[in-house]
């Protein structure tokens, strides 16, 4: 094994040894409004659920490392308006997204930018991509800077999922694979798409005990 | 599009139709120790980094629904011992971390569990798994709540990185795929591998503006 410390390392080759570790990541692209009610989308992959019950999905924003103003428009708008939108990115929605996530100035309807249909949310007031496959209605309930970065976790209870009528299975599951979720990986430009599916059962501990 | 909405729709139905939506996501095997020095082992799902600078990354600890004590050794260890290790799952070890996944009693040592051999770590008391492609030693720097859920988040900044050597590419990024890192899907026993890689590129707001 080779072992590296973070006081050893440049801040960019330590951001991508931990994204090519943390891996594959689900993205979660998020629309938001400003109190002047300008929409907002960008993408964020430090993101995924931290508690089923209540439904609760969380997402990091960092600061803006070169331009100003430092502050993202996602966490000015969750400060202005405590409601988002996650979606799910396909593989359709991947060069959309990619518009999304470029550093437009402060302001900008990203909707425009990426050609996106825009459908007014039901229980919020920033709307969706009518394209998307999945959508979560999202009212903020946390935002808890983390330690000694400029990062901020932003929480979000579900509110109301949308979801493409061909992708809810029997079972009251989505159907992931069909989904075609993209995930990031390492690097900046590193993504994958999801491979084989596998099924592993959780062991009896009362028959493990006995054997 | 169908709509859905938390109130009419049963605690674990929720809770696999959110994990489907949100995935696929990155496992954190995560080793403790309680203050007596007994290390336990448990996997975890609603997992990501949340700063790259300084390196730090988060778990989310559900309470158990069925047995007492309610609080999970992790969480409780955590609390007494403020460190842990996280690992990457691979497939080789996948089997491995099931054995780990299961209710066992509290203060159960799930390294003997698994047969999993234990190598000493060099910055925390909890010890690594000996066999996991990588592994990251972790200082505990916020445990926060999930506002009205029986989930905990734990954060913790990486204080060292672990990397099997033929896993490490020349540009300092870890080789994901060469990793093998399984992921969680929805329900209670889907798992996949990943898919393709491929490249998205950052579109220049400045090029784009002029066209």
């Amino acid at each position: 094994m080779i072992s590296l410390t973070p006081e050893t390392m440049e801040a960019r080759a330590l951001y991508h040894l931990l994204t090519s570790i943390c891996a594959p990541r689900p993205i979660a692209w998020v629309s938001t409004m400003n109190a002047a009610g300008v929409p907002n989308l960008a993408p964020f992959s430090f993101y995924n659920a931290v508690a089923g019950f209540p439904p609760t999905i969380m997402f990091s924003v960092s600061y803006r490392q070169q331009a100003e103003p430092r502050v993202k428009d996602t966490l000015r708008n969750v400060h202005e308006v405590g409601e988002f939108v996650s979606h799910v990115v396909n593989e359709e929605l991947a060069e959309a997204m990619m518009l999304t996530s470029a550093d437009w100035p402060p302001g900008t309807n990203e909707f425009e930018i990426a050609g996106l249909q825009a459908v007014p949310s039901v229980d919020v007031r920033p709307p969706r991509i009518a394209l998307a496959p999945v959508a979560m209605e999202c009212q903020v309930t946390q935002i808890v800077p983390v330690q000694g970065s400029t990062n901020v976790m932003v929480l979000g209870r579900v509110l109301r999922f949308h979801v493409r009528e061909d992708l809810l299975r029997p079972n009251g599951l989505v159907d992931t694979i069909k989904m075609e979720p993209i995930s990031r990986m390492g690097g900046p430009v590193e993504y994958a798409r999801i491979g084989e599916l596998f099924h592993l059962q959780i062991p009896d501990v009362e028959s493990l005990s006995k054997t």
